[in-house]
């Protein structure tokens, strides 16, 4: 069973008797059964019973299920009532569109809106530019989705992708003062999501395309990037691609190898696996094997789908061909973008010394980070509730404020470096340690920094 | 001339010679020049000089260069710095997208991203319901323009309309708590904007169609309410209806007429004078008589336009042909949703005893409102600097809120009169009069009003 998380954080509302001992005992036989007890609260005390709130998190509904029948059998203590504080912060959606103008009285309204607001459509009707200055567009990214690979999920369509795209939302704004808009679309035909972002587009400063399958995240990216004249940014590719980079900086300083002396498996060749390897490529790693849930990707074989084809081509230089737990035999570097527990600690075992484990599958890990942990010297997940956690937070909000801030059309490979060599530059040489390899998503310094470098680089095309 | 309005307001930056008049000279020059001086603070103080900001509202750009004419012609005074207010608050955009929850630490992300978000996004896919509950979907109304009939602008495109659609989503979220978004398309083919609003559709609790042109706004709304399970409003022609029967229910109470003896002209055959046409039919008005550009639709003719065939067919009951002038003479009530100037004051003067005039084209109305007055019991304009202002934002905030509180999935004739009852019943016996027919946007009870209207009839719907 995973470790209990916030992710599944429980409110148990509990009937005691009105003893000394009741809330001990309760408290005992919850972390008895696995619970993490974070709060007790005592709510209402009568003659000879009291009603408590326990605050606890477990791992999923079946511990959940045996936390609750812990606590029950205790005698005289009843669980009345369970609120999941998960959900309990998703009523009602997790943004909301706010005025940043006063609409108090009628002057307001006469500039705000008419007979005012005419003159602002009129100067930009004569001059379009003007459009990034007196519009949301100057501020605000469209966070594109068709929900066909969300999460770990995969294809739950899209009004179940919608919290995520929700959430990624409210990390822009959180993070980087950047507004961000859920665009969920009911439809998986490549040329009808072109059609439609480019026909959305006028309201956009930015494009984040979010959980959409391979290989038709490929495509679509691709020709909005030609079509439109907003930069245009699968998240799931590059996005994971920045903070991977970032983090291997970072874990190969902190073993004392190279780039150009390592061997790196990758797991996976979907959106993030294609993105990943490409980046670790430009940046001189000579050594690359990309898997699929078939094994090795090599030469000796020839492939349908043409991102498979290039990796054939373009990695594996040893003519490798074999299953990905004999590929991780002598690695030096494990980067997992593809399924749950493929790997036991018993084949990190295998890994060359100081081996460096990436398990980033969401959200349960190519392999179980304790189990990693006892035999790599850095070990990093997707989870928000282990160490070193490879978060595209940490790349995206910045990502867009400095392309945003840049007036930039369009991303290019040296705005992606810049973007993870400054992540990776965050953590200072006193602070990293194998379990602070990236910087916490919550270091206000990042999104800064990320800004700055991409803002920078993206400058400096204009110049050209 | 129009008079001087809020929606044209400037601050000047002056410099005078630090006399003890100079201020007043200012004040004097530009108030002579017709400008409405609101405001005058000194800024700067020197010993042979004072720099003063003086804030006033004029009509257009040329009455401003005789304002700054006026005030520059002074000895030793000259405007340093012009700032448009309305200008400046449309800076960066009028909305923002801000988090409903906190993310300020590990624990807030694992439950409002990942890993916490997959379990709400697996009960959305499981039940689809859920997403009215667990995303902004239960909140959240779309926008959707494609720029053609912007105001009184026409086809400016969807960049340049978009400072509508985004002071219009302010205004839903001030007056009835509602999260509006603008879906601005960068498309005029009926079909594509059809295929696009449905796309878009899951994130979305309603849609509110804006500005779109007839006769093409016909076609996609009847199309969107056929093929979307939530509800869709052409606010052109619905809200500007329901705040039109609303100030004729009120107009007509003031003035001693009954709905089915007067004779109605609606100068206006596009979006909004249809919508308002049929909604005088089905309320008892007898006698209407609708206008285009070419005159009075009448059943002598045959017209290609559906929409004008059906209006020779079910208005204009004595076959009235003749031009507008010639039709508003004995009419006891003008209806105008059409374009600027169309009739003088002596037109007015032609019409019954007791006239009332509805002149709402925008930003100039049909006829100069000072004008009408002179000749009418009751004027009545789409403006915000006029008594009387014909707003849709009386109708299309709580009406919204109302649809999405009863969870409604359609928009209903009935719903229309309730929300149309409920705005003239806003206004109480004591406090109306003839310049006071329709309740500020600013009453606080209206928007509530229609939406305990709207969902109580939502509400009756569903239980049938």
């Amino acid at each position: 069973m995973p470790n209990p998380s916030p992710g599944y954080s429980m409110v148990l509302r509990i009937e005691a008797p009105a003893s000394f001992t009741s809330t001990s005992e309760i408290t005992t036989a919850a972390s008895g059964a696995g619970a993490q007890v974070t709060a007790l609260d005592v709510v209402e005390s009568h003659a000879d019973s009291v009603i408590v709130d326990i605050s606890c998190n477990v791992s999923n509904a079946e511990h959940r299920d045996e936390v609750l029948d812990a606590i029950n059998a205790l005698d005289g203590v009843a669980v009345h009532h369970i609120s999941d504080r998960t959900f309990l912060i998703h009523l009602g959606g997790k943004i909301e569109v706010t005025p940043r103008v006063s609409l108090r009285n009628r002057d307001d309204l006469s500039r705000a809106y008419t007979p005012g607001v005419a003159r602002v459509c009129t100067a930009i009707h004569e001059n379009p530019e003007d459009a990034r200055r007196l519009t949301i567009k100057r501020n605000t990214v469209a966070v594109v989705t068709d929900g066909t690979a969300v999460l770990g999920l995969g294809d739950i369509g899209p009004a179940a992708a919608l919290p995520v795209m929700e959430g990624k939302a409210a990390l822009f704004k959180a993070f980087a003062e950047v507004d961000a808009w859920p665009v969920c679309l009911d439809t998986t035909d490549t040329e009808e999501i072109i059609r439609t972002v480019k026909a959305l587009a006028p309201v956009y400063g930015g494009v984040n395309l979010e959980d959409i399958a391979a290989p038709r995240c490929f495509e679509i990216e691709a020709r909005l990037r030609e079509e439109l004249d907003i930069p245009v940014f699968h998240d799931d590719q590059h996005g994971t691609a920045i903070v991977t980079l970032a983090a291997l900086y970072n874990a190969l300083r902190e073993v004392g190898k190279k780039v150009e002396d390592v061997k790196v498996v990758v797991s996976g060749v979907g959106a993030a696996g294609n993105a990943i390897v490409q980046l670790l490529l430009a940046n001189g790693v000579a050594n690359v094997i990309a898997c699929s849930r078939h094994g090795a990707i090599h030469a000796g074989e020839t492939y349908t789908d043409p991102h498979r084809q290039w990796l054939a081509e373009n990695t594996n230089k040893n003519g490798f061909s074999g299953s990905l737990k004999e590929a991780v035999e002598g690695a030096d570097v494990f980067i997992g973008v593809s399924a749950p527990n493929l790997l036991s600690g018993e084949d990190i075992a295998t890994m060359a010394d100081d081996a460096v484990v990436f398990a980033m599958a969401n959200p349960d890990p190519e392999v179980d980070p304790v189990e990693a942990a006892k035999h790599a010297a850095v070990v990093a997940t997707g989870r928000s509730d282990y160490p070193n956690q490879i978060n595209n937070v940490l790349a995206f909000p910045g990502l867009f404020r400095g392309l945003l801030d840049a007036g930039a059309t369009d991303i290019t490979e040296d705005m992606l470096v810049a973007a993870a060599q400054a992540i990776a530059d965050c953590v200072d040489e006193e602070e990293r340690n194998p379990n602070f390899i990236v910087p916490s998503v919550f270091d206000p310094a990042v999104s800064q920094a990320v800004a700055d470098a991409v803002e920078t680089t993206a400058r400096s095309h204009s110049r050209r």
